[in-house]
Protein backbone atom coordinates (compact mmCIF):
# COMPACT_ATOMS: atom_id res chain seq x y z
CA UNK A 1 0.00 0.00 0.00
CA UNK A 2 1.35 3.36 -0.95
CA UNK A 3 1.56 6.40 1.39
CA UNK A 4 -1.06 7.99 -0.74
CA UNK A 5 -3.42 5.24 -0.24
CA UNK A 6 -3.23 5.91 3.61
CA UNK A 7 -4.55 9.11 2.88
CA UNK A 8 -8.00 7.49 2.65
CA UNK A 9 -10.96 9.98 1.69
CA UNK A 10 -14.70 8.37 1.51
CA UNK A 11 -17.34 8.88 -0.85
CA UNK A 12 -20.84 7.25 0.98
CA UNK A 13 -23.75 6.66 -0.87
CA UNK A 14 -27.50 7.53 1.41
CA UNK A 15 -30.18 5.16 0.19
CA UNK A 16 -29.16 1.78 1.17
CA UNK A 17 -25.69 2.40 3.01
CA UNK A 18 -26.96 4.72 5.59
CA UNK A 19 -30.77 4.62 5.51
CA UNK A 20 -33.53 2.36 3.26
CA UNK A 21 -36.31 4.42 2.84
CA UNK A 22 -37.37 6.69 6.44
CA UNK A 23 -35.04 3.93 8.95
CA UNK A 24 -31.39 4.30 9.44
CA UNK A 25 -29.26 1.26 9.07
CA UNK A 26 -28.34 -0.05 12.38
CA UNK A 27 -24.89 1.26 13.20
CA UNK A 28 -25.30 4.04 10.44
CA UNK A 29 -25.39 7.11 13.36
CA UNK A 30 -22.24 5.40 15.28
CA UNK A 31 -20.11 4.85 11.92
CA UNK A 32 -20.92 8.64 11.03
CA UNK A 33 -19.81 9.94 14.70
CA UNK A 34 -16.65 7.81 14.06
CA UNK A 35 -15.99 9.31 10.55
CA UNK A 36 -16.36 13.37 12.37
CA UNK A 37 -14.51 12.50 15.18
CA UNK A 38 -11.46 11.15 13.08
CA UNK A 39 -12.34 14.25 10.53
CA UNK A 40 -11.87 11.73 7.71
CA UNK A 41 -12.78 13.70 4.63
CA UNK A 42 -15.84 12.47 3.21
CA UNK A 43 -18.99 13.07 0.77
CA UNK A 44 -22.16 12.32 0.42
CA UNK A 45 -22.69 10.98 -2.73
CA UNK A 46 -26.41 9.97 -4.09
CA UNK A 47 -28.83 9.99 -7.33
CA UNK A 48 -31.99 11.03 -5.43
CA UNK A 49 -33.74 13.44 -7.40
CA UNK A 50 -36.84 13.34 -5.51
CA UNK A 51 -35.77 16.06 -3.01
CA UNK A 52 -33.79 19.29 -3.22
CA UNK A 53 -30.02 19.46 -1.25
CA UNK A 54 -32.00 21.46 1.46
CA UNK A 55 -34.31 18.73 2.31
CA UNK A 56 -32.11 15.63 2.20
CA UNK A 57 -30.24 17.76 5.13
CA UNK A 58 -33.42 18.11 6.69
CA UNK A 59 -34.14 14.10 6.64
CA UNK A 60 -30.54 13.74 8.19
CA UNK A 61 -31.51 16.19 10.62
CA UNK A 62 -34.68 14.30 11.60
CA UNK A 63 -32.41 11.08 11.78
CA UNK A 64 -30.05 12.57 13.53
CA UNK A 65 -27.05 13.40 11.66
CA UNK A 66 -25.96 16.61 10.10
CA UNK A 67 -23.92 17.62 6.89
CA UNK A 68 -22.88 20.63 5.45
CA UNK A 69 -24.62 21.42 1.97
CA UNK A 70 -21.38 21.68 0.66
CA UNK A 71 -20.75 17.42 1.79
CA UNK A 72 -23.64 16.29 -0.70
CA UNK A 73 -22.78 15.71 -4.37
CA UNK A 74 -26.49 14.64 -6.30
CA UNK A 75 -27.44 15.00 -9.87
CA UNK A 76 -28.83 17.94 -9.76
CA UNK A 77 -25.48 20.10 -8.12
CA UNK A 78 -23.55 18.39 -10.55
CA UNK A 79 -26.03 19.11 -13.47
CA UNK A 80 -26.27 23.50 -12.71
CA UNK A 81 -22.37 23.06 -12.29
CA UNK A 82 -21.94 21.38 -15.70
CA UNK A 83 -24.69 23.84 -17.64
CA UNK A 84 -22.88 27.20 -15.75
CA UNK A 85 -19.80 25.53 -17.16
CA UNK A 86 -21.24 24.85 -20.74
CA UNK A 87 -23.18 28.56 -20.45
CA UNK A 88 -26.37 27.14 -21.10
CA UNK A 89 -29.08 28.75 -19.05
CA UNK A 90 -32.64 28.13 -20.77
CA UNK A 91 -33.46 24.78 -19.97
CA UNK A 92 -36.62 22.50 -19.92
CA UNK A 93 -37.09 21.11 -16.79
CA UNK A 94 -38.67 17.09 -16.54
CA UNK A 95 -37.47 16.94 -13.07
CA UNK A 96 -39.92 16.35 -9.89
CA UNK A 97 -41.32 19.80 -8.40
CA UNK A 98 -39.03 19.29 -5.01
CA UNK A 99 -35.93 19.20 -7.04
CA UNK A 100 -36.82 22.62 -9.21
CA UNK A 101 -35.14 24.90 -6.48
CA UNK A 102 -32.30 23.89 -6.68
CA UNK A 103 -31.77 25.00 -10.51
CA UNK A 104 -31.01 28.13 -9.52
CA UNK A 105 -29.80 30.64 -11.72
CA UNK A 106 -31.07 29.61 -15.10
CA UNK A 107 -34.38 30.14 -17.06
CA UNK A 108 -36.73 27.24 -16.52
CA UNK A 109 -38.93 27.44 -20.19
CA UNK A 110 -42.66 25.95 -20.12
CA UNK A 111 -42.18 22.63 -21.72
CA UNK A 112 -46.17 22.94 -23.01
CA UNK A 113 -44.43 26.07 -25.58
CA UNK A 114 -42.15 25.05 -28.72
CA UNK A 115 -39.49 27.23 -27.09
CA UNK A 116 -35.97 27.12 -28.31
CA UNK A 117 -33.96 25.80 -25.26
CA UNK A 118 -30.47 24.96 -24.34
CA UNK A 119 -30.88 21.85 -22.87
CA UNK A 120 -33.38 19.17 -21.73
CA UNK A 121 -32.82 17.95 -18.38
CA UNK A 122 -34.10 14.40 -17.20
CA UNK A 123 -35.14 13.41 -13.54
CA UNK A 124 -37.06 10.53 -12.15
CA UNK A 125 -40.25 11.73 -12.71
CA UNK A 126 -41.78 7.90 -11.62
CA UNK A 127 -45.73 8.67 -12.46
CA UNK A 128 -45.08 12.16 -13.43
CA UNK A 129 -44.38 10.44 -16.68
CA UNK A 130 -47.28 10.65 -19.80
CA UNK A 131 -46.74 9.93 -23.07
CA UNK A 132 -47.27 13.40 -24.01
CA UNK A 133 -44.54 14.27 -21.26
CA UNK A 134 -42.08 12.38 -22.85
CA UNK A 135 -42.89 13.38 -26.15
CA UNK A 136 -42.87 16.69 -25.18
CA UNK A 137 -39.25 16.59 -24.08
CA UNK A 138 -38.83 14.84 -27.36
CA UNK A 139 -40.10 17.58 -29.73
CA UNK A 140 -37.57 19.91 -27.63
CA UNK A 141 -34.90 17.48 -28.43
CA UNK A 142 -35.46 18.17 -32.39
CA UNK A 143 -35.56 21.46 -32.22
CA UNK A 144 -32.80 22.81 -34.28
CA UNK A 145 -30.06 23.75 -33.26
CA UNK A 146 -30.37 20.64 -31.10
CA UNK A 147 -30.51 21.19 -27.20
CA UNK A 148 -28.33 19.29 -24.80
CA UNK A 149 -30.13 15.93 -22.98
CA UNK A 150 -28.96 15.76 -19.63
CA UNK A 151 -29.70 12.73 -17.13
CA UNK A 152 -29.87 12.86 -13.37
CA UNK A 153 -28.19 9.56 -12.67
CA UNK A 154 -29.22 6.55 -14.65
CA UNK A 155 -30.53 4.52 -12.15
CA UNK A 156 -32.34 1.51 -14.08
CA UNK A 157 -34.98 0.66 -10.93
CA UNK A 158 -36.01 0.72 -7.89
CA UNK A 159 -37.59 -1.52 -5.56
CA UNK A 160 -40.78 0.24 -4.52
CA UNK A 161 -43.36 -1.31 -1.81
CA UNK A 162 -45.21 -2.97 -4.10
CA UNK A 163 -42.56 -4.09 -6.49
CA UNK A 164 -39.79 -3.07 -8.82
CA UNK A 165 -40.39 0.10 -10.51
CA UNK A 166 -38.60 2.26 -13.65
CA UNK A 167 -36.38 4.89 -12.82
CA UNK A 168 -34.44 7.76 -14.82
CA UNK A 169 -32.15 5.87 -17.15
CA UNK A 170 -35.09 3.93 -19.75
CA UNK A 171 -36.59 7.55 -20.15
CA UNK A 172 -33.20 8.38 -21.14
CA UNK A 173 -32.29 5.53 -23.15
CA UNK A 174 -35.68 6.24 -24.85
CA UNK A 175 -35.46 9.77 -25.94
CA UNK A 176 -31.54 9.54 -26.74
CA UNK A 177 -32.79 6.79 -29.71
CA UNK A 178 -35.88 8.86 -30.81
CA UNK A 179 -33.91 12.28 -31.36
CA UNK A 180 -30.71 9.99 -32.11
CA UNK A 181 -28.15 11.60 -29.53
CA UNK A 182 -26.69 10.68 -26.47
CA UNK A 183 -27.03 12.18 -23.07
CA UNK A 184 -24.21 13.36 -20.49
CA UNK A 185 -24.95 12.23 -17.88
CA UNK A 186 -24.68 13.78 -14.17
CA UNK A 187 -25.02 11.37 -11.74
CA UNK A 188 -23.72 7.79 -10.84
CA UNK A 189 -22.34 5.61 -12.66
CA UNK A 190 -20.96 8.60 -15.14
CA UNK A 191 -17.31 8.92 -14.85
CA UNK A 192 -17.86 12.68 -14.74
CA UNK A 193 -19.65 12.45 -11.73
CA UNK A 194 -16.39 10.76 -9.75
CA UNK A 195 -14.26 13.47 -11.10
CA UNK A 196 -16.34 16.11 -9.77
CA UNK A 197 -16.68 14.25 -6.49
CA UNK A 198 -12.69 13.46 -6.69
CA UNK A 199 -12.33 17.56 -7.23
CA UNK A 200 -14.45 18.38 -4.72
CA UNK A 201 -12.25 16.18 -2.03
CA UNK A 202 -9.29 17.55 -3.31
CA UNK A 203 -7.48 13.63 -4.11
CA UNK A 204 -6.62 11.73 -6.47
CA UNK A 205 -8.98 8.32 -7.03
CA UNK A 206 -6.58 6.28 -6.19
CA UNK A 207 -7.32 7.77 -2.51
CA UNK A 208 -10.65 7.93 -2.51
CA UNK A 209 -13.22 4.62 -0.96
CA UNK A 210 -16.45 4.59 -2.51
CA UNK A 211 -19.10 2.77 -0.66
CA UNK A 212 -21.77 1.59 -1.76
CA UNK A 213 -24.83 -0.75 -2.03
CA UNK A 214 -25.49 -0.41 -5.89
CA UNK A 215 -22.63 -3.14 -7.15
CA UNK A 216 -23.14 -1.61 -10.55
CA UNK A 217 -23.60 1.97 -9.89
CA UNK A 218 -21.63 2.46 -6.87
CA UNK A 219 -18.56 -0.01 -6.93
CA UNK A 220 -18.62 -1.09 -10.42
CA UNK A 221 -18.84 2.91 -11.58
CA UNK A 222 -16.65 3.62 -8.96
CA UNK A 223 -13.67 1.44 -9.53
CA UNK A 224 -14.39 2.12 -13.10
CA UNK A 225 -12.74 5.12 -12.18
CA UNK A 226 -9.66 3.81 -10.47
CA UNK A 227 -11.71 4.17 -7.16
CA UNK A 228 -11.66 1.70 -4.40
CA UNK A 229 -15.26 -0.13 -4.17
CA UNK A 230 -16.14 -0.99 -0.82
CA UNK A 231 -18.96 -3.47 -1.32
CA UNK A 232 -22.52 -3.16 1.62
CA UNK A 233 -24.77 -6.22 1.93
CA UNK A 234 -27.34 -3.63 3.11
CA UNK A 235 -30.08 -1.72 0.28
CA UNK A 236 -30.52 -3.31 -2.90
CA UNK A 237 -27.55 -5.79 -2.39
CA UNK A 238 -28.29 -9.61 -2.74
CA UNK A 239 -26.42 -12.41 -2.97
CA UNK A 240 -26.50 -13.05 -7.05
CA UNK A 241 -24.56 -9.28 -7.24
CA UNK A 242 -21.74 -10.90 -6.24
CA UNK A 243 -21.87 -13.51 -9.61
CA UNK A 244 -21.64 -11.54 -12.24
CA UNK A 245 -18.53 -9.26 -13.47
CA UNK A 246 -18.23 -6.97 -11.06
CA UNK A 247 -15.80 -7.91 -7.85
CA UNK A 248 -15.89 -5.73 -4.74
CA UNK A 249 -12.35 -4.38 -3.64
CA UNK A 250 -13.67 -4.88 -0.14
CA UNK A 251 -16.93 -6.50 1.11
CA UNK A 252 -18.94 -5.60 4.81
CA UNK A 253 -21.92 -6.32 5.89
CA UNK A 254 -23.01 -2.87 6.62
CA UNK A 255 -21.38 0.90 7.08
CA UNK A 256 -21.83 -0.09 10.51
CA UNK A 257 -18.67 -2.35 10.39
CA UNK A 258 -16.49 0.57 8.47
CA UNK A 259 -14.68 2.19 11.61
CA UNK A 260 -13.42 -1.28 11.90
CA UNK A 261 -12.23 -1.94 8.68
CA UNK A 262 -10.75 1.33 8.24
CA UNK A 263 -8.72 1.11 11.35
CA UNK A 264 -7.62 -2.43 10.04
CA UNK A 265 -7.10 -1.55 6.09
CA UNK A 266 -5.70 2.14 6.64
CA UNK A 267 -4.30 2.58 9.92
CA UNK A 268 -2.60 6.03 9.73
CA UNK A 269 -5.87 7.27 8.31
CA UNK A 270 -8.77 7.13 10.29
CA UNK A 271 -7.34 6.46 14.48
CA UNK A 272 -11.06 6.57 15.86
CA UNK A 273 -10.21 9.57 18.19
CA UNK A 274 -9.27 12.99 17.48
CA UNK A 275 -7.44 14.35 13.81
CA UNK A 276 -6.48 11.31 11.61
CA UNK A 277 -2.68 11.43 11.56
CA UNK A 278 -2.09 12.25 7.71
CA UNK A 279 0.69 9.84 5.86
CA UNK A 280 3.80 11.53 5.32
CA UNK A 281 4.84 12.08 1.07
CA UNK B 1 -26.67 -1.88 -64.42
CA UNK B 2 -27.48 -5.53 -64.34
CA UNK B 3 -29.51 -7.80 -66.41
CA UNK B 4 -31.11 -8.58 -62.94
CA UNK B 5 -31.45 -5.00 -61.87
CA UNK B 6 -33.32 -4.37 -64.39
CA UNK B 7 -35.94 -6.71 -63.32
CA UNK B 8 -36.90 -4.98 -60.23
CA UNK B 9 -39.62 -5.63 -57.69
CA UNK B 10 -41.24 -2.65 -55.51
CA UNK B 11 -41.07 -2.49 -51.62
CA UNK B 12 -43.64 0.75 -50.93
CA UNK B 13 -43.61 2.41 -47.75
CA UNK B 14 -47.32 3.70 -46.70
CA UNK B 15 -47.54 6.24 -44.26
CA UNK B 16 -45.62 9.33 -45.41
CA UNK B 17 -45.41 8.02 -48.99
CA UNK B 18 -48.90 6.75 -49.91
CA UNK B 19 -50.52 9.00 -47.83
CA UNK B 20 -50.37 10.85 -44.66
CA UNK B 21 -52.71 10.76 -41.89
CA UNK B 22 -55.79 10.27 -44.34
CA UNK B 23 -55.06 12.58 -46.95
CA UNK B 24 -53.09 10.81 -49.89
CA UNK B 25 -49.60 12.32 -51.09
CA UNK B 26 -50.82 14.39 -54.35
CA UNK B 27 -49.94 12.00 -56.98
CA UNK B 28 -49.75 8.81 -55.14
CA UNK B 29 -52.98 7.33 -56.94
CA UNK B 30 -51.85 8.25 -60.90
CA UNK B 31 -48.29 6.03 -59.30
CA UNK B 32 -50.48 2.85 -58.05
CA UNK B 33 -52.10 2.94 -61.06
CA UNK B 34 -48.93 3.16 -63.16
CA UNK B 35 -47.38 0.26 -61.06
CA UNK B 36 -50.78 -1.96 -61.63
CA UNK B 37 -50.77 -1.48 -65.56
CA UNK B 38 -46.91 -2.56 -65.51
CA UNK B 39 -47.94 -5.53 -63.50
CA UNK B 40 -44.56 -4.37 -61.32
CA UNK B 41 -44.56 -6.72 -58.74
CA UNK B 42 -44.55 -4.90 -55.42
CA UNK B 43 -44.95 -5.27 -51.67
CA UNK B 44 -46.41 -3.14 -49.21
CA UNK B 45 -44.48 -2.99 -46.48
CA UNK B 46 -46.06 -0.96 -43.39
CA UNK B 47 -44.91 -1.09 -39.46
CA UNK B 48 -48.24 0.09 -38.58
CA UNK B 49 -50.08 -1.35 -35.86
CA UNK B 50 -52.55 0.99 -34.93
CA UNK B 51 -55.34 -1.41 -37.18
CA UNK B 52 -55.38 -4.44 -38.50
CA UNK B 53 -54.61 -5.39 -41.90
CA UNK B 54 -58.23 -5.92 -43.09
CA UNK B 55 -58.79 -2.15 -41.82
CA UNK B 56 -55.86 -1.26 -43.88
CA UNK B 57 -57.29 -3.12 -46.82
CA UNK B 58 -60.46 -0.81 -46.02
CA UNK B 59 -58.30 2.39 -46.08
CA UNK B 60 -56.83 1.81 -49.25
CA UNK B 61 -60.38 1.58 -50.51
CA UNK B 62 -61.60 5.11 -49.34
CA UNK B 63 -59.00 6.35 -50.63
CA UNK B 64 -59.27 5.08 -53.95
CA UNK B 65 -57.24 1.98 -55.03
CA UNK B 66 -56.67 -1.54 -53.50
CA UNK B 67 -54.44 -4.38 -52.93
CA UNK B 68 -54.56 -8.04 -51.96
CA UNK B 69 -54.39 -9.68 -48.27
CA UNK B 70 -50.99 -10.70 -49.33
CA UNK B 71 -49.74 -7.83 -50.66
CA UNK B 72 -49.51 -6.35 -47.52
CA UNK B 73 -46.41 -7.03 -45.22
CA UNK B 74 -47.10 -5.92 -40.94
CA UNK B 75 -45.00 -6.27 -38.43
CA UNK B 76 -48.51 -8.29 -36.69
CA UNK B 77 -48.22 -10.29 -39.52
CA UNK B 78 -44.30 -11.19 -38.95
CA UNK B 79 -44.94 -11.11 -35.33
CA UNK B 80 -47.66 -14.00 -35.25
CA UNK B 81 -45.94 -16.06 -37.63
CA UNK B 82 -42.68 -15.98 -35.41
CA UNK B 83 -44.42 -16.28 -32.22
CA UNK B 84 -45.78 -19.79 -34.34
CA UNK B 85 -42.15 -20.95 -34.92
CA UNK B 86 -40.79 -20.40 -31.42
CA UNK B 87 -44.35 -22.24 -30.20
CA UNK B 88 -44.71 -19.28 -27.93
CA UNK B 89 -48.29 -19.36 -27.29
CA UNK B 90 -49.30 -17.37 -24.02
CA UNK B 91 -48.28 -13.44 -24.94
CA UNK B 92 -49.02 -10.50 -23.19
CA UNK B 93 -50.15 -7.51 -25.40
CA UNK B 94 -49.09 -4.04 -25.67
CA UNK B 95 -50.47 -3.15 -28.71
CA UNK B 96 -53.64 -1.17 -29.77
CA UNK B 97 -57.01 -2.55 -29.47
CA UNK B 98 -57.62 -2.62 -32.71
CA UNK B 99 -54.10 -4.99 -34.09
CA UNK B 100 -55.33 -7.38 -31.39
CA UNK B 101 -57.59 -9.06 -33.56
CA UNK B 102 -54.78 -10.14 -35.65
CA UNK B 103 -52.91 -12.25 -32.90
CA UNK B 104 -55.16 -15.30 -33.92
CA UNK B 105 -54.68 -18.36 -32.11
CA UNK B 106 -52.58 -17.05 -29.06
CA UNK B 107 -53.56 -16.78 -25.20
CA UNK B 108 -53.60 -12.93 -24.86
CA UNK B 109 -53.21 -12.59 -20.84
CA UNK B 110 -54.25 -9.71 -19.04
CA UNK B 111 -51.31 -7.79 -18.08
CA UNK B 112 -52.62 -6.12 -14.97
CA UNK B 113 -52.02 -9.81 -13.78
CA UNK B 114 -48.76 -10.98 -12.61
CA UNK B 115 -49.11 -14.06 -14.35
CA UNK B 116 -46.31 -16.12 -16.15
CA UNK B 117 -45.81 -15.54 -20.41
CA UNK B 118 -43.74 -16.60 -22.90
CA UNK B 119 -43.82 -13.11 -24.57
CA UNK B 120 -44.34 -9.56 -23.98
CA UNK B 121 -44.81 -8.00 -27.48
CA UNK B 122 -44.99 -4.19 -27.47
CA UNK B 123 -46.53 -2.08 -30.45
CA UNK B 124 -46.94 1.47 -31.13
CA UNK B 125 -49.61 2.27 -28.17
CA UNK B 126 -49.09 6.10 -28.45
CA UNK B 127 -51.21 8.04 -26.23
CA UNK B 128 -52.16 4.74 -24.78
CA UNK B 129 -48.66 4.51 -22.52
CA UNK B 130 -48.71 5.73 -19.04
CA UNK B 131 -45.77 4.95 -16.30
CA UNK B 132 -47.97 2.73 -15.43
CA UNK B 133 -47.85 0.29 -18.45
CA UNK B 134 -44.79 0.58 -19.27
CA UNK B 135 -43.73 -0.45 -15.74
CA UNK B 136 -46.22 -3.50 -16.40
CA UNK B 137 -44.28 -4.63 -19.03
CA UNK B 138 -41.33 -4.16 -17.61
CA UNK B 139 -42.07 -6.48 -14.16
CA UNK B 140 -43.49 -9.42 -16.54
CA UNK B 141 -39.63 -8.73 -18.54
CA UNK B 142 -38.17 -9.61 -15.15
CA UNK B 143 -40.11 -12.23 -14.44
CA UNK B 144 -38.41 -15.70 -14.10
CA UNK B 145 -37.96 -17.95 -16.63
CA UNK B 146 -37.75 -14.49 -18.49
CA UNK B 147 -40.47 -14.01 -21.17
CA UNK B 148 -38.98 -12.53 -25.31
CA UNK B 149 -39.38 -9.43 -26.09
CA UNK B 150 -41.34 -8.76 -29.39
CA UNK B 151 -40.94 -5.10 -31.26
CA UNK B 152 -43.64 -4.36 -33.74
CA UNK B 153 -40.98 -2.57 -36.07
CA UNK B 154 -38.62 -0.12 -35.03
CA UNK B 155 -39.92 3.25 -36.02
CA UNK B 156 -38.59 5.97 -34.18
CA UNK B 157 -41.17 8.57 -34.76
CA UNK B 158 -43.66 9.86 -36.99
CA UNK B 159 -45.01 13.09 -38.00
CA UNK B 160 -48.78 13.80 -36.94
CA UNK B 161 -51.08 16.46 -37.19
CA UNK B 162 -49.94 18.51 -34.61
CA UNK B 163 -45.66 17.21 -34.76
CA UNK B 164 -43.33 14.50 -34.20
CA UNK B 165 -44.71 11.85 -31.81
CA UNK B 166 -42.82 8.89 -30.63
CA UNK B 167 -43.68 5.31 -32.52
CA UNK B 168 -42.73 1.81 -30.81
CA UNK B 169 -39.15 1.99 -30.54
CA UNK B 170 -38.05 4.57 -27.59
CA UNK B 171 -40.73 2.45 -25.67
CA UNK B 172 -38.94 -0.82 -26.86
CA UNK B 173 -35.21 0.81 -25.94
CA UNK B 174 -36.40 1.88 -22.58
CA UNK B 175 -37.11 -1.94 -21.39
CA UNK B 176 -34.72 -3.45 -23.05
CA UNK B 177 -32.36 -1.08 -21.28
CA UNK B 178 -34.56 -1.59 -17.58
CA UNK B 179 -34.80 -5.27 -17.81
CA UNK B 180 -31.15 -5.73 -19.51
CA UNK B 181 -32.84 -7.32 -22.76
CA UNK B 182 -32.64 -7.84 -26.30
CA UNK B 183 -35.64 -7.21 -28.25
CA UNK B 184 -36.83 -9.37 -31.35
CA UNK B 185 -37.48 -7.03 -33.93
CA UNK B 186 -40.50 -8.05 -36.60
CA UNK B 187 -41.41 -4.74 -38.65
CA UNK B 188 -38.77 -2.62 -40.27
CA UNK B 189 -35.93 -1.79 -39.88
CA UNK B 190 -35.04 -5.61 -38.96
CA UNK B 191 -33.35 -7.58 -41.68
CA UNK B 192 -35.43 -10.45 -40.90
CA UNK B 193 -38.59 -8.22 -41.73
CA UNK B 194 -36.90 -7.20 -45.28
CA UNK B 195 -35.91 -10.99 -45.89
CA UNK B 196 -39.59 -12.05 -45.64
CA UNK B 197 -40.78 -9.71 -47.86
CA UNK B 198 -38.19 -10.75 -50.33
CA UNK B 199 -39.09 -13.98 -49.99
CA UNK B 200 -42.15 -12.90 -50.96
CA UNK B 201 -41.69 -11.09 -53.81
CA UNK B 202 -39.62 -14.24 -55.01
CA UNK B 203 -36.44 -11.88 -55.48
CA UNK B 204 -32.95 -11.22 -54.72
CA UNK B 205 -31.71 -8.33 -52.39
CA UNK B 206 -30.47 -6.47 -55.59
CA UNK B 207 -33.28 -6.44 -57.81
CA UNK B 208 -35.27 -5.18 -54.84
CA UNK B 209 -36.15 -0.94 -54.55
CA UNK B 210 -37.23 -0.01 -51.11
CA UNK B 211 -39.65 3.55 -51.26
CA UNK B 212 -39.88 5.09 -48.09
CA UNK B 213 -39.51 8.26 -45.92
CA UNK B 214 -37.98 7.34 -43.08
CA UNK B 215 -34.11 7.99 -43.54
CA UNK B 216 -33.33 5.21 -41.16
CA UNK B 217 -36.10 2.37 -40.76
CA UNK B 218 -36.76 2.63 -44.94
CA UNK B 219 -33.67 3.94 -46.43
CA UNK B 220 -30.30 3.45 -44.50
CA UNK B 221 -32.61 -0.11 -43.22
CA UNK B 222 -33.18 -1.63 -46.46
CA UNK B 223 -29.40 -0.75 -48.00
CA UNK B 224 -27.69 -2.38 -44.69
CA UNK B 225 -29.78 -5.89 -46.56
CA UNK B 226 -28.40 -5.05 -50.05
CA UNK B 227 -32.16 -3.22 -51.20
CA UNK B 228 -31.46 -0.07 -53.53
CA UNK B 229 -32.95 2.53 -51.27
CA UNK B 230 -34.87 5.42 -53.10
CA UNK B 231 -35.75 8.25 -50.78
CA UNK B 232 -38.89 10.42 -50.76
CA UNK B 233 -39.31 14.41 -49.47
CA UNK B 234 -42.76 13.93 -48.36
CA UNK B 235 -44.00 12.45 -44.91
CA UNK B 236 -41.46 12.67 -42.08
CA UNK B 237 -38.57 13.42 -44.52
CA UNK B 238 -36.62 16.61 -43.03
CA UNK B 239 -33.47 18.39 -45.22
CA UNK B 240 -31.11 17.26 -42.95
CA UNK B 241 -31.97 13.85 -42.65
CA UNK B 242 -29.42 14.08 -45.62
CA UNK B 243 -26.65 15.64 -43.80
CA UNK B 244 -26.04 12.18 -42.00
CA UNK B 245 -24.31 8.63 -42.49
CA UNK B 246 -27.06 7.19 -44.58
CA UNK B 247 -27.09 8.48 -48.09
CA UNK B 248 -30.24 7.25 -50.14
CA UNK B 249 -29.23 5.58 -53.71
CA UNK B 250 -32.14 7.61 -55.19
CA UNK B 251 -33.32 10.44 -53.81
CA UNK B 252 -37.27 12.05 -55.83
CA UNK B 253 -39.92 14.44 -54.45
CA UNK B 254 -42.37 11.91 -53.82
CA UNK B 255 -44.05 8.57 -55.17
CA UNK B 256 -45.42 11.26 -58.49
CA UNK B 257 -41.83 10.80 -59.61
CA UNK B 258 -41.91 7.22 -59.37
CA UNK B 259 -43.04 6.19 -62.66
CA UNK B 260 -40.71 8.51 -64.57
CA UNK B 261 -38.18 7.91 -62.08
CA UNK B 262 -38.25 4.16 -63.29
CA UNK B 263 -38.47 4.74 -66.79
CA UNK B 264 -35.54 6.58 -66.81
CA UNK B 265 -33.66 3.96 -64.52
CA UNK B 266 -35.20 0.62 -65.15
CA UNK B 267 -36.64 1.04 -68.57
CA UNK B 268 -36.82 -2.20 -69.15
CA UNK B 269 -38.46 -3.08 -66.06
CA UNK B 270 -41.47 -0.42 -66.15
CA UNK B 271 -42.85 0.56 -69.46
CA UNK B 272 -45.65 2.62 -68.36
CA UNK B 273 -48.18 0.82 -70.43
CA UNK B 274 -49.40 -2.70 -70.42
CA UNK B 275 -46.95 -5.24 -68.99
CA UNK B 276 -43.32 -4.17 -67.99
CA UNK B 277 -40.67 -6.00 -70.80
CA UNK B 278 -39.18 -8.07 -68.75
CA UNK B 279 -34.93 -8.59 -69.21
CA UNK B 280 -33.01 -10.98 -71.31
CA UNK B 281 -31.23 -12.91 -68.47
Amino acid sequence: MTASDQNGRLLIDLDGVIYQGGRLVPGALDALDWIDRCRLPHLFVTNTTSRPRAALLDKFEKLGFSASVDAVMTPVVAATEWLQMQDLHRVALFVPEATREDFVGFEAIDVEQDTAVDAVVIGDLGQGWSFQLLNRAFRLLMQEPRPQLLALGMTRYWRAADGLQLDVAPFVKALEHAADCEAVIVGKPAAAFFDAALARLGCSAGQAYMIGDDIVGDTGAAQACGIHGIQVKTGKFRDADLGGRIKPDFLIDSIADLPRWWQQHLPQSGQGEGTPQRARD
